[in-house]
């Protein structure tokens, strides 16, 4: 997909269908003759008639499932906006592939496989390894603070990158996606995007990230600011591909094209904290057909993220204060999605099992 | 233990050791070093210490688990509380031991074992079944609306049985136990109790349990309200056992004993919602040491859950809008803390992994 263009972009997008919500009758009715008080499974029962729905009324699947770390560089972080210098990008991606993660130990806990995705990271390539996938765009973006992330050629090719990924596991079987990243520097253009998504202020939404101190957070929500103004033009036009490209990056693009290619294959796609939710939110706004297909995994710690879901409308599933990315809270939520599948598809009916329904 | 004594009981009570909360410093210090951000792993983390600090220091283990639901019913079924009829007890019961029903499932999928245990059920015998432990101590408590709903001798009877359970699982090398219930109306003494133990108002904390409409949470909470009353001068003298045996049920002191058993074996307890909520109370006037060995698993959805949990200074782990109790909320906690142990054992340091810490 070399050659993807802004057309087949919105093909894609058009391909998306937007779930059938009268459905969820359907999914309620199957719940209610299970042996349990009504709706005594509460956020589980949402989750497993969501994913009905999603399938177009199939009976809830959540595995095989597997999370899509992509890593990319950022040229802001020449702005002194991270705790971490810009080699832990490739050195936390090796990391992944020796194993030794937090996003490595949660798959492997929550039993969802792992591919680590280099979409845009600094330096050549990496040694082969079988849950690598070398894609790499550029290495890293332009630094927003000055203009433009990306050219759209480049942010066309990395969420072209993610569509892949998402049709090539749905060739495999995958029934759930999970989104992750690594990338030092990305939670500002994320809060960057989410300044222009939803017009939102950098003081509202700039945090700490890896662990800056608050001078650190004041100086990185200066340079939100000026990604802002050094992309007026394209943020007052708000076209949010062409926002995507001014202030996103990689792996951010990329995990808003599998977003949307998962949801073009009726995939229920889990994403994970701050970072993963900008590629969400991009990719909401591009395509607002992947609500019906998407899971907020987890409510960030970051703390501008409650201002950022406000905005979505939606509510996070799991609240562990967490704050990792690596698509660790992703891993988490799909284990509930497999318990949710289990209880739609394996309790008893009250009538099947001879208990008395009540009432 | 048949001849359990209020001394024996204070025995297992005094050789529960408070943990050493000293000990907080060395897992923080294992987690800070490990390839995270510090503190990114929120929740996990504080999982990851109070499983270290409670062992008295050793790498924290969360398998095997087990969860025992346990059974009982209850004479205050009589004043119309309840939405299912008492019959569902045993119905239910029998559901457990056939596979079907939300605790089943969860378990499954946890990958936890459930054990089922009638300790106060009506009728006679149920089949036998190698996941059932047979140890009804009556048929069903007395009606807490007329007076105390056991004898001293039963409720000791069954808190015995609930540390014998913990013991046993000890035996077998069991690192986690999960509580889980089953008993029509137990909301009402669960209710109760609260009110006993933190000077709640009734109708702060009555809710429709099962399914019950506005008319029967007002009928139930007239109910509670008598059942302080017809048993006042225990309520008044405060002994926490007392209360419990006034106003508990044959599954709930079992719990308590479960807990405190647990507690004495220095293994975790993922307490599960409103009615493990309701033991856990019991067992912490009795034995505060409890508190550092008890994971309160979710919030329940149950409205008074919240006055409760404010009352206990405690902050439940999971928020899912779930109700239906048998230890299904225990089961995903359970889940919860073999992440936070492999987090703990499984991931690389910053030295191990060649990546720079930051700062």
């Amino acid at each position: 997909m070399n050659n993807f263009s802004a057309k087949e972009l919105l093909r894609v997008v058009n391909e998306v269908q937007a779930v059938d919500s009268s459905l969820e009758g359907q999914a309620r009715g199957h719940l209610d003759r299970l042996t349990k008080p009504l709706g005594s499974l509460g956020r589980l029962e949402d989750l497993a008639v969501k994913m009905f729905v999603a399938s177009g009324g199939k009976a809830p699947q959540a595995d095989p499932a597997c999370i899509y770390t992509i890593a990319g560089d950022h040229g802001v972080n020449e702005e002194d906006v991270s705790y971490f210098p810009q080699e832990v990008t490739r050195q936390m991606v090796e990391n992944f592939l020796a194993g030794g993660a937090g996003i490595n130990v949660l798959a492997r806990t929550s039993g969802v496989e792992l591919m680590v995705v280099d979409a845009g990271c600094k330096g050549g390539a990496f040694p082969e390894h079988p849950n690598l996938i070398q894609r790499k765009i550029a290495c890293g973006t332009d630094n927003i603070s000055k203009g433009p992330a990306m050219d759209e050629e480049c942010c066309l090719r990395a969420m072209a990158l993610g569509i892949e990924l998402a049709d090539e596991a749905y060739a495999q079987g995958v029934k759930v996606l999970g989104t992750g990243e690594m990338g030092v520097s990305n939670t500002t253009p994320s809060t960057a995007l989410y300044c222009a998504y939803f017009d939102l202020d950098p003081t509202d939404v700039t945090g700490p990230g890896g662990g800056i101190d608050a001078d650190g957070v004041a100086r990185k929500t200066e340079v939100v600011r000026r990604a802002l103004e050094a992309n007026a033009e394209t943020v007052r036009c708000a076209d949010p591909f062409a926002i995507l490209t001014a202030l996103g990056g990689y792996e951010i693009a990329a995990l808003a094209g599998l977003i949307i290619g998962g949801a073009r294959n009726r995939q229920m796609v889990c994403i994970d904290g701050f970072i993963s939710t900008a590629a969400y939110a991009a990719a909401f706004k591009i395509c607002p057909a992947v609500g019906g297909y998407s899971v907020l995994s987890h409510a960030s710690a970051e703390p501008g993220y409650a201002k950022v879901i406000k905005a979505l409308g939606r509510r996070p599933l799991l609240h562990l204060d967490m704050r990792l990315g690596e698509g660790s809270g992703a891993a988490l939520s799909m284990f509930m999605l497999r318990a949710a599948a289990n209880i739609y598809n394996e309790m008893a009916t009250y009538d099947d099992a001879g208990v008395h329904s009540g009432g």
